[in-house]
């Protein structure tokens, strides 16, 4: 057995194991406690209504790593998806060391440091695989591989206990379009000294069937595009580049002016053409010159294929975007698929365009979209070609995990589902757990982080679904009761069951009962504070069947 | 053309036209603005988070028919599914007329009239076509159909004008285990002497594989069950009977004793041997027995397989329910399919399963749900079947109307999109638009029923998205302050930028405005409240980034 004290390998997710969402991994390598770290990842997730009502965005709780940011070496980017990149601008004040990445996803990054006050120079922009880069006790060099949005990248983390492959998001395509196919020799080669530790995407381990090419949907969109009569408007993920030039070449083929609309997909398809992964795009015309042009020559592609309330796609649901309408006759294609829990707004989109008879074209049947993630088969390809010792699913909600951990185990691969927080040592033979670490999830809310368990956004789902009443009480200087309780209201129906209004009914049973509480009561802000609120919720159940929420003010002149 | 004060007949969606859910159809015949009435349907729609937090049920605005009640002769209800029946106890009270269905739906429907107060005796049940019923100048007969209830049942409505088939929800099932198969023959008969018109479910329009019978569930459910280790729970809707008993079946015939939990489940089973449509169910031990067996003689099945909180099945994720516990080995079956919106919920549970070890499997690939609803090609068989004059769709959103719309057009039949509120004249040989009548929804909320746009429901988004700041100030008799601002906060951050307490800032802020403020302003109710409630907002976006809703009391002592 190893001695307790001798260097080790460490593994520690913070997010995005468990869910998928808010991605940040920590690997550390020393003594136990004075591991050397870094940070591959520091994503966000997307706050929802049913459990963070009014929360902007969603963090990983990095508190952990913040207090050992004197160990960390480097933060290391795979890729430009929000889910990796977007806490990063967030954060980076908290641990002030250099962000590795390449030259695309630099771009992005350099762009969220500089809104959120960090330094874009802290961006260090590398080559591919095998340029590597040192990081303390790591050497990481990005492999290029195939995902929905260019220059993904998996890493190659050399240690002095072994290499690891921490695959970053992937599908196997060997002709995504824009960026890097991925290349299995390549990725072979690595794996020729031995792959101590598969650290790997789990997102699409449930879906059966081989993955299918981004170039499948070419022949399919240019197709559909060039048998439409009115507008063509299409949507999908801004950030999957080739995506969208797919969609514009097949409206140029098809004699129509291609016209990008929606901040963020004019801004990917700009970074990609400064970078140079983006080449040959089409030219494109502006909204006021679309406008200018018969329907039948315009195509437009544009932001919201999630229902976004504020993107183009709802703006147009709902009328005018940009001096544009969409009308009868004109074509929308989503070009994506919904994510869980984005349905309702979705479809409330799609009946919209229904009722302005638009005819809407969705992925119902694969034609126009596919995913950017690895099935099962091509997982299990991946684990045949890297030949790991133990595998460590990431990525993907505890299902997921489980479900990709037993492949690895049917394979003979040491393998294990380690959820945000858990610590493992892969310095032996299988991993091992050595710590729990508490982990979590910070709000950004409005411009303040808030704790996830801080009770302010509990506070708020209390509010929409109890409602509120706010009872004021008023004391004199001998207290003495000024005047009778004064009871406002907030998301409570107006009028109880005897047709009474609901504030009168609770202004008289607390008259009432500060007219028989006694002078002790009256005096404890606390027992009268508890007692006052007691009545108003016995008012309201019997009135109108709810428990609200309730605030009681007392107010002493002194 | 036909005078004006000719008899007509027409037909008035009040509910379901442009929505999945809340049913609730009106026909009427006889002089314009004095036909005689009935309805089909009345059924409720279920709230969510998003738009409806903490309402309890939703229904459909029927004011225009409480108005005409006089004119009203019956009820009708196809079958007893809450998107069918849930409204009636809610409003039976409001028009008091007979209420005609089969026996099982009977059943159904006098509990529901029980529960809310209204007299089970009014419900008539009768026997299946050729028997009819009259009302007023309708005659009403129930014709068999296939769905996932038990005795749902088609509309053969006769009227001067001639006759209306109204479809109810339906699929072509010649095998449905329990209650009566799709019998074409019988459904040709009835369009022997012609259909005026066919009014037709349109759920499924978008599906264009034929759809499957309930029966070729049941040898993959056989061989699930028989080759789980441990205990196996399976959820489905509680009202498919037929699913229940094949799950029954696969226990019993695996050597497990069945147990159902859950209330909705255990009454319906209840409600379908009481019938006679349910016969030969396998005998059922209870909770507590199935708690003294081995685990791999039990089977349960439950309740839950939307993701209902206060389910079985979401009490079984989070951990004990009625002494039983899921463990490791467990099978976990969802015999059902996840409806939009309940995404995330369904996501928790599964997660929730995977982390106790418990194998859940859905119907990703189709192997253990079926739908009740007819899919493209049996929708057609149906229009070629019944040959009507004209095809109105019903039961759908508005993208699924539309779509069945066109396919009805596509074979010469005159269609037409008729949403809620839509009034036809189905007299002459097309459909004609004769009036909108305003409709919307109510919500049940608590006790009461309130209306969608009062602003209940507003209110409290907005508490949820923005938090709220209540702001007391005290006058006293001669219109000076009493003290300073006292302001109390709900769901907002506790500390603004600058890492002092945001209630302070707002009580410094506001007291300095009152000082500068003259003795108009300050005498002014709504004029202080306005500034008041401006300084807050200017406070809270400085300090927090917020714009939170504000409530100001201020209270003059007399």
């Amino acid at each position: 057995m190893r001695m307790s004290d001798e260097a080790r390998l460490i593994y520690l997710p913070l997010g995005g194991a468990g869910e998928v969402g808010m991605n940040a991994y920590v690997y550390g390598y020393g003594k136990p406690g004075k591991e050397r770290l870094i940070l591959v990842d520091l994503g966000v997730t997307f706050p929802d209504m049913d459990t963070t009502p009014g929360v902007d965005l969603i963090f990983p709780d990095i508190s952990w790593l913040i207090e050992r940011a004197d160990r960390l070496e480097a933060i290391v980017i795979t890729h430009g998806h929000e889910d990796h990149i977007g806490a990063l601008g967030h954060f980076w004040n908290d641990l002030r060391v250099p962000v590795y990445c390449r030259k695309f996803t630099g771009n992005l990054a350099a762009r969220k440091m500089d809104e959120h006050g960090a330094d874009p120079e802290q961006i260090c922009v590398v080559g591919a695989w095998p340029e590597v880069t040192e990081a303390g006790p790591f050497r990481i060099g990005f492999l290029p591989v195939s995902h929905s949005i260019p220059e993904s990248s998996g890493l190659v983390i050399d240690t002095p206990a072994g290499r690891i492959v921490h695959t970053g998001d992937f599908k196997l395509d060997g002709a995504p379009g824009v960026g890097e196919p991925f290349d299995a020799e390549l990725w072979h080669s690595v794996a020729g000294d031995g792959v101590r530790a598969l650290v790997c995407d789990s997102t699409n381990i449930f879906v059966e069937t081989p993955g299918r090419s981004e170039s499948t949907l070419s022949d399919n969109i240019r197709a559909l595009v060039a048998s439409s009569k009115g507008m063509v408007i299409s949507t999908t993920f801004a950030s999957n580049v080739a995506r969208v030039k797919t969609l514009a070449e097949a409206g140029r083929d098809a004699g129509r002016s291609v016209c990008l609309l929606g901040r963020a997909m004019q801004r990917m398809v700009a970074a990609a053409i400064e970078t140079g992964v983006l080449t040959d795009f089409p030219t494109m015309i502006n909204h006021e010159e679309a406008e200018q042009l018969p329907r039948e020559h315009v195509m437009l592609i544009v932001t919201g294929s999630q229902g976004e309330r504020r993107a183009a796609t709802a703006q147009f649901s709902r009328g005018k975007y940009l001096g544009l309408e969409l009308a009868a006759g004109d074509t929308f294609l989503f070009s994506s698929k919904t994510i869980p829990g984005n349905e309702r707004a979705v479809l409330k989109i799609l009946n919209a365009f229904s009722e302005r008879g638009v005819d809407v074209v969705d992925d119902n049947y694969g034609l126009y979209h596919v995913s950017g993630h690895a099935n099962r088969p091509d997982l299990e390809a991946v684990h045949d070609l890297m030949r790991p010792r133990m595998l460590i699913p990431m990525h993907g909600e505890h299902r997921m995990l489980r479900r990709h951990a037993e492949a690895g185990e049917a394979k003979g691969i040491a393998s294990m589902v380690a959820v945000n927080g858990t610590m493992l040592d892969l310095t032996g033979d299988r991993p091992v757990v050595v710590d729990r670490i508490e982990t979590g999830r910070v709000y950004l809310d409005g411009t303040r982080k808030i704790g996830a368990l801080g009770g302010v956004v509990r506070d708020r789902i209390r509010m929409a679904l109890n409602g509120l009443v706010m009872l004021n009480v008023i004391f004199d200087e001998k207290d003495e009761p000024l005047g009778d309780p004064w009871a406002e209201i907030r998301g409570l129906a107006e009028k109880g069951r005897t047709g009474t209004a609901l504030v009168e009914m609770i202004e008289t049973e607390t008259a009432e009962f500060m007219a028989r509480a006694g002078a002790k009561v009256l005096r404890d802000d606390e027992k009268l504070e508890t007692s006052l609120r007691r009545v108003v919720r016995q008012v309201a159940v019997e009135e109108i069947g709810k428990k609200p929420e309730v605030t009681v003010v007392i107010s002493r002149l002194a």
